[in-house]
């Protein structure tokens, strides 16, 4: 069956959650948004793109800090309404400079930042 | 810094995203939403226990599938507005009887099932 990203389901704000993870060591990278568009314009560049819902702009990922995400391989889930994105990241993929957005982990009731 | 629930960023239902990985393998394995108190309660039991949108009441993960998630660590992303759980899965995470919810690659414009 071919694909049509308006077959996805989109939340009220017509998005749906994108899943980042590192193709190669399976670390799971970032969680962002996309709508439609951005779900055409990933596949057609092979570049991630997501939509910024504090900008309303569409958010090529590294456009400006060359932290780009180039798309290994892009999976749906069963209710079509998650994305999981293989990526393959260049440079970090959090804004704070961290591999991982994912740092923070909790340990016995504390925080522990972890890069 | 002890972990407060409360200052998770929720949407407007009070809600956040959990990705779950299978803490051995690193497969995510699905994405589902928790409240506070979801989050309270999978760190108090160790089990997963999410928010069901379409029940509107509380999901601890495999209770009657048996498909049970025990939680072996809980991360928060840079905005705090993403959850991350790695779990030892029992069975399949997914409804379907599929190991993983995203088991349907775009390949070439084209879905494949892959499980």
């Amino acid at each position: 069956m071919s694909f049509d990203p308006a077959t996805l389901t989109f939340n009220e704000a017509g998005l749906i959650p994108a899943i980042a993870q590192d193709h190669a060591t399976g670390e799971v990278l970032m969680l962002a948004w996309m709508n439609a568009e951005s779900v055409a314009r990933t596949l057609a560049t092979g570049r991630v793109t997501y939509w910024s819902r504090s900008r309303q702009a569409f958010w090529a990922k590294g456009e400006t800090s060359g932290h780009v995400q180039e798309l290994v391989g892009l999976h749906v889930d069963c209710d079509r309404d998650t994305l999981l994105l293989k990526v393959r990241q260049t440079g970090p993929a959090c804004h704070t400079g961290a591999r991982s957005c994912f740092f923070t982990k909790v340990e016995e009731g504390e925080e522990v930042v972890t890069a």
